[in-house]
């Protein structure tokens, strides 16, 4: 049995390269970008008038103002946004410019409506606090051409969007999802539209692994084998050969019928550790061959769950490119844990004065799905002590 | 102009119901729950083996142990996960059971493989800390048919898909999400695909409208419509009717060319605010008819974008009936801005010792939609001081 730091380490070192493909930007969000993105001119690519009202020349504004001669500029025209640049002919008017409009020729400043009285056609400034070059988005400021706006590697959010559109990104190249299979065993198993036997209950664990996968916006499928040797081997000699990766739940504990590492070994899947010093999850089973990552999570609810949170969801984000910054949390009650184990506690998060608090919920065990509802995370209690105070701090794995 | 508070307040008391629909429940993540998900049987719904092993009448083999009599029990049967119970029809035998399996009848006490010697179809017990109706999940000791599992207004993720699927729930009452319109305006707007002339830019804000809506899991639909009034009128009279919600970019400021103002209050939408002490986004138009709520956010790409959080996500959280905890974050260095505004100021967030820590990310202004990329949430500074203090904790919103 191995520990959790190694189990981890493990399986961060067989990762995956699932390949680029290039998509629409708008159906980009949660995928991770595998180019840089560029600026594709200067940002912004003018000098841009960044606040309704005139533009003039500062010059002409301060002479004025020194010698205490009248501050009223003739409007020469409009500048509105969208339209081609033009001129101030005269540096002793004005014009009318509107945000988002290129800053006319000779001009140099702009002064908010708010400074202005406009009457019969003249602009009167009220002088004070004007300055020069003021509510100027210099052309350029922003970045230049050329200058990296988002690296590769970056998960792809609202922010993202914007840029890509702005820079004319329409088409953009992502890391590829892996294909991926979730197999459910256990002869106990019905449909969620079936009315269970007494001694059956329903499938539940390959619609949360389903609901996991969506939110790394990886689509999945699904399929459920029946506790049955020869046909486990047929169906998943198969599976191994056409997904990139297999999500088991169920059938790797110690049971008559838990056949699967049994027939992992048979297909070739090798081994890389079965049993990792942990609760709730301890048997799972993780293995590989060639082309296929095979994860096998104990078919408990809980166990899935948080194997599925802090195994799977690591070895994608690396296989991918992306780096994931760890969060920790404060306990905020006392709790105590026997076992030698690394515990994965359910909690119940909140924010208290920037602090993360992180409350106790206790379930049932590991079969007591229901008692995730009420959680929002997990907190990873070390093996190396029995007793953890109220005020420690903890890694956690959120999953909401 | 209104405080940020007090706009805040206008817009939860102007929400609006957008009804119920019923939706197979794998589609239903993300999405707010209009129903009570009870227990539709015990939970477990039988008392459940948990552990691989043998069962046994706890009586008989701590009276073998009192006696100091030898503590092999004869394997009389298998119970597997997913048959029907069968009988322990001699106490002084033992069943195999499965986790996952109904506990034998008669039998009450389940002893896991590893403190067990098997041979020639006995097992034999190694007696250190076994208890009395261990390692069995009692019936209903979970939650008892009828039980509150998940309460209306959930948001709806993979914990409660499990649970859905549990009960048997394959189709689940949602609340509606709102018809939504994206509307953005402005005569120097292009296209994605287009290549811009020099005064012109590429449209931006309705992407990451789209996006940010997507995050809420609601389709939207976009358009633009050029600077011109009476082109305006026509096409908005008609959104209004089709609508449940437009969002607007730009158009909204003191610009000559900004008229939805006039043509909202030409078509008779109840102006409910119009600017907010607040930068960036300051000219935040807020309205309503009877039957659509109109916002009218500036247009610079942070304005939108910080509009759309701070007011638009709230006023839907409210309108769909969930409640949402306020987060907050420690500043890390001192920052000072001078308005009496309240300042939206883009942070990046980061984990320390279970504290959630604030780094100010200066972009160019509320037109540098590339430091958006940068940061990953909002700030929030009141405008009650000028001068705020590494360690300060402020609300913040996240955008990641």
């Amino acid at each position: 049995m191995i520990s959790v730091k190694e189990a981890k380490n493990i399986i961060l070192k067989a990762t995956q390269n699932f390949g680029v493909e290039e998509i629409p930007f708008l159906k980009s969000v949660g995928r991770i970008l595998n180019e840089d993105i560029l600026a594709d001119r200067d940002f912004p690519p003018f000098n841009r008038v960044s606040m309704d009202g005139i533009a003039i020349d500062f010059e002409e504004f301060s002479s004025r103002l020194r010698s205490n001669r009248q501050l009223n500029f003739k409007i020469e025209g409009i500048q509105g946004a969208g339209s081609e640049q033009i001129t101030l002919k005269n540096s002793e008017n004005c014009i009318e410019v509107m945000t988002g409009a290129v800053l006319p020729k000779n001009a140099n400043t702009v002064i908010r409506y708010e400074d202005l009285e406009i009457e019969n056609g003249f602009a009167k400034i009220i002088p004070e606090g004007i300055c020069d070059a003021q509510n100027v988005h210099p052309k350029g400021k922003d970045g230049k051409v050329g200058d990296l706006l988002i690296k590769q590697n970056t998960k792809i959010a609202a922010a993202e969007i914007g840029v890509l559109a702005t820079v004319g990104k329409s088409k953009v190249k992502v890391a590829k999802q892996p294909k991926i299979l979730i197999i459910s065993t256990g002869d106990e198993l019905v449909g969620v539209d079936e009315i269970p036997l007494e001694h059956q209950i329903r499938r539940s664990n390959v619609f949360t692994l389903v609901s996991l996968l969506e939110r790394l916006h990886i689509p999945s499928e699904a399929a459920h084998i029946t506790d049955d040797k020869p046909i486990l081997k047929q169906k998943i000699a198969t599976y191994l050969q056409e997904y990139d990766v297999l999500l088991f739940s169920g059938a790797v504990s110690k049971g008559k019928f838990d056949f699967l590492p049994q027939v992992f070994d048979k297909l070739g899947v090798e081994k890389l550790f079965h049993k990792i010093a942990q609760r709730p999850g301890k048997p799972f089973f993780y293995g590989k061959t060639d082309k296929c990552n095979v994860f096998g999570f104990p078919g408990n609810p809980i166990s899935t769950f948080v194997n599925c949170l802090a195994y799977f969801y690591p070895w994608y984000y690396k296989s991918v490119g992306v780096e994931v910054e760890e969060e920790t949390a404060i306990l905020a009650e006392d709790f105590a844990f026997k076992p030698n184990l690394t515990y994965f506690l359910q909690v119940k998060l909140s924010y208290k004065f920037g602090h993360l608090v992180a409350t106790p919920i206790t379930g049932n065990g590991s079969g007591d799905l229901a008692s995730l509802v009420n959680a929002d995370a997990f907190i990873q209690l070390p093996n190396d002590k029995n007793e953890f105070k109220s005020g420690e701090v903890f890694p956690i794995i959120r999953y909401r």
